[in-house]
């Protein structure tokens, strides 16, 4: 079973946003066996929209589309679909209740450009949109099964999941595909690689594995394809252990996971309570954390001191120590983690603080030198990193680091 | 002119990779006037590689093929171009050379398959790669001109600037092409489209407007297509400072720039400090501010207090006030804005407090419910968002819309 995607939008052919929706679509429609054949990026403009279509319905089982079904003049999509599929638009009552309540929410009056967002195909299926105003459709036709969705990743995202992928795994001829992702952390991709050398060389042919690098972190997918699911799933966890065995400290988690999420998940196994102090991370260290469901469970929060007066004022660091020492030094770290485990009534506090970049900083020290701290119970435990000059890829860098450090102080006390 | 990019491989239709280098060629096309009409993304499979070759030059001037031009057996993009063009291969002793050296300086043997790295097609003019070992191409054919580079960001970018783009520069025919972009927040797509649709029906043919939204902003990006660059350079500020007008207290900033951006260089101007208290954004707002080069000449820091004792402990909010108002209050955002600017001695202070979501709080208020104060100099002003059920959609937007009030009250007291 083939699949193609097409996405419409000048602002990806004018280089404007890159398109990540497709390789994120990809992924999950692999995970259910089904082969992307082509991914089309084609402008707001119904004859190349036409041809697209055509070309595609000739390749594949499944077309995905997305984009261009926003109110605004520009977005031609929904007019070409009928256009081509030889269908009128009829108005939703479902979901023009939906657009009406989600602008009665916000207090703003609903214009008639904002009822055609529940215009939708003739015979399309409304695939309900809970998150936006423009519905997806799923259009049978020929054969071919046609998916339409808005472009905005977050509302494709949950369409995907919540409508389409569920009913495309009721679909025969797919090709039998089984994945076990691992989360490993503080470790550079070369370095992984040699550590689980021996394993990578005497994978059988049907199991391919993969290196996907983040800052910090690095996720190795296993994929393997066999007709029998069962076999495929017991190899696939085979192997999955021995990666774990070579990966040692650095191994995280099994599954698709987040840093954040095997922290959380640890802390609340403990009933341990967590908070943070951040000078250089600027709060991404707290908004990795936040951003899970149910966080505040375990996390109290961070005290993001990006001055000197309020590393003392918030966080009790001694003004004579940030004089003899500067902001970035392992002194003036461990202050602050001190200050934050007891100012937020925490049991573990991280603090980091170092030079993001570009530059170096005012007492010559250069980008990427960064001190980091974790106050405990029992000890205070340090770290310098040194890491280059980006300061976006240094502040996820450095997030990153620290809470691989965390997860290993918890689990080496848990010994 | 037009162009088209056909990117070759497995990697990116299985989204293991993101295709990042099909919108930076984008752009850098775009700049020389030449329009990408389409991006087509296909497998290291020679039949598929020769369809994608065959409608793309029925399509376009200019066909820019990257990808599977490695040395492993998975790559076969160099034998089909051989097919496509009827051509064989030769080797080019300057490449080999090149080659060789490379090889040699790593300490290397140079295998038959490295030295393939020098065979080229027979007609192609050699686009010499001095960072890696697969040359580019360039083969002109019935009045269409391929470019074939590597996939390697690098190696690709290279070629782009020092050998593709100074010759395409030269070309006739090239469409004089020219952008500008307005930044707006705080008006969701549809309602700014009302405000400037007197603008956008009677803008002339030659120029285009695109939307372009984000959790609590939208790009207006304006395209002219004109023989004259001066001209048309005038004619996109005419139309930008229309839409600017249009926009009213909508309109943040001429230029690709972000909300963040904005703020900083306002507060820089007036030599005004800025600091946060955020219990739902979870320092997602810092952490929009301190990505920012510089920041820490405006930004004070933001005290994420995500438990009520350290709204307490922190920013001096009264207990009797969070016991009676609960921490999603506009009494309690109005004490967390005040403690922020007073702890972190700043002349204004955003504080944000509310139900990020997916489910309802503990004393019953829905998703989306949150809270924003600004306290300054003067007073304090306070507003109420009803936003979705989307947890990240909520963080950012909240934080968007924080910024935009910010930006408000700074402009108006500026009056």
């Amino acid at each position: 079973m083939l699949a193609e995607i097409i996405t419409i939008g000048d602002e990806i052919l004018i280089g404007q946003i890159v398109d990540t929706n497709s390789a994120w679509m990809a992924v999950r429609l692999n995970e259910i066996g089904i082969e992307v054949k082509q991914i089309t990026t084609v402008a707001d403009r119904a004859a190349d929209i036409l041809m697209a279509l055509n070309l595609a319905s000739g390749r594949a089982d499944v077309i995905l589309v997305t984009g261009g079904l926003g109110p605004t003049k520009d977005d031609v999509t929904k007019h070409t679909l009928a256009t081509y599929f030889g269908q009128g638009l009829r108005r939703d009552p479902e979901v023009l209740r939906h657009v009406e309540a989600i602008f009665k929410r916000r207090g703003r009056e609903v214009l008639d450009v904002n009822k055609q967002q529940a215009d939708v195909l003739e015979k399309a299926e409304v695939l309900f949109n809970s998150l936006g105003t423009a519905p997806g459709m799923w259009i049978s036709h020929q054969n071919r099964h046609y998916v339409v969705m808005p472009g905005v990743p977050f509302e494709m995202k949950h369409l995907m999941e919540e409508r389409v992928l569920p009913r495309l795994t009721f679909f025969k001829g797919r090709t039998p595909l089984d994945h076990h992702t691992l989360l490993t952390a503080g470790l550079g991709e070369s370095f992984l690689a040699e550590r689980i050398r021996d394993i990578e060389i005497h994978l059988p042919s049907q199991i391919h594995l993969a290196y996907l690098p983040k800052p910090g972190v690095v996720r190795l997918r296993l994929t393997g394809i066999g007709p029998n699911h069962e076999v495929l799933e017991q190899k696939l966890k085979y192997y999955a252990q021995q990666l774990e065995e070579a990966c040692g400290p650095y191994f995280m988690a099994h599954g698709d996971v987040s840093l954040a999420e095997v922290i959380l998940a640890e802390f609340k196994k403990r009933g341990l309570k967590l908070a943070a102090a951040e000078s250089c991370t600027g709060g991404y260290l707290a908004n990795l954390l936040t951003a899970i469901p149910g966080s505040s469970e375990v996390f109290q929060g961070s005290a993001v001191t990006y001055s000197n007066l309020s590393k003392t004022a918030l966080l009790g660091v001694d003004p004579g120590v940030l004089e003899t020492y500067d902001a970035v030094s392992e002194e003036v770290v461990i202050e602050m983690s001190k200050g934050a485990a007891q100012v937020f009534a925490a049991d573990y506090a991280i603090a980091v603080s170092g030079v993001a970049g570009p530059g170096s900083d005012v007492t010559g020290l250069p980008a990427g030198h960064i001190w980091m701290a974790i106050s405990g119970p029992d000890k205070t435990h340090t770290r310098l990193f040194q890491l280059g000059k980006d300061r976006r890829v240094n502040i996820q860098t450095a997030a990153a680091f620290a809470l691989f450090e965390l997860i290993a102080l918890i689990r080496e006390k848990a010994k």
